[in-house]
């Protein structure tokens, strides 16, 4: 069996939102932006291109489910999919719900400022509407 | 037949490097950046979960295939692949080649300044040595 262990500045800046067939989906820690992070539970990838076809197939599907999971729990103008990967080499994949109205639009939000975490109600309600419009699967 | 028509934004921005199975590939005029651009010949597009699986599936092999175009051209330390739109709603998938001395590390380049376009012979050694770095397909 892989071990996978998330990289700590991950595990530091995000709560845990469940974990999916291929990724770990985590849910940024910063209430100005509805920010996913998927991290394919697979050892030592850097690259999005290192990818096996399967598990890229994969990461499509988790992608799109938490595409319309982000939907369903607020209006989204734009989605922002990235795998960028300068500050943390492990593999992740962004999966940003901007509005034409958010703090950094239309910049991207990397850069915009610093985080603002979310209070603990705030991340509970918004932790179960993802958790609730990902099922069922 | 699918009608397929390049954004003008795209096509002002950008130089031809050639058409993939899915995907115009772009080569942004930005000499500060080794920064290709796939724009999936399918109308109407603008997020990335739209994508059918097969057409996904394509998607991944053409990342594939231009990340290691962009290696085979020059040092790459880090690839960044997005897909965001704010700018231009057609859907289009971004693949920088990111050197740690690169004009904008360790931030992305969006927001990093004004482009510097190629002059013509550096515009045609780039396309040239891509495009036979893509062969044969």
């Amino acid at each position: 069996m892989a071990t996978f262990e998330l990289h700590a500045r991950l595990a530091a800046d995000t709560l845990l939102i469940r974990d999916l067939p291929l990724s770990r989906l985590l849910l940024m820690n910063d209430a100005r932006f509805p920010w996913c992070i998927l991290v394919p539970a697979r050892d030592g990838l850097r690259e999005l291109y290192e990818l096996t076809p399967a598990d890229a197939a994969l990461l499509h599907e988790e992608i799109r489910r938490v595409s319309l999971a982000l939907a369903a729990c607020g209006h989204v103008d734009k989605l922002n999919v990235a795998a960028l990967g300068n500050q943390v080499p492990q593999l992740h994949i962004h999966v940003i719900a901007r509005r034409y109205d958010d703090a950094a639009w239309p910049q991207p939000v990397w850069g915009s400022g610093p985080a603002q975490p979310y209070d603990e109600a705030a991340a509970h309600r918004l932790l179960t509407a993802l958790r609730a419009a990902l099922e069922p699967h």
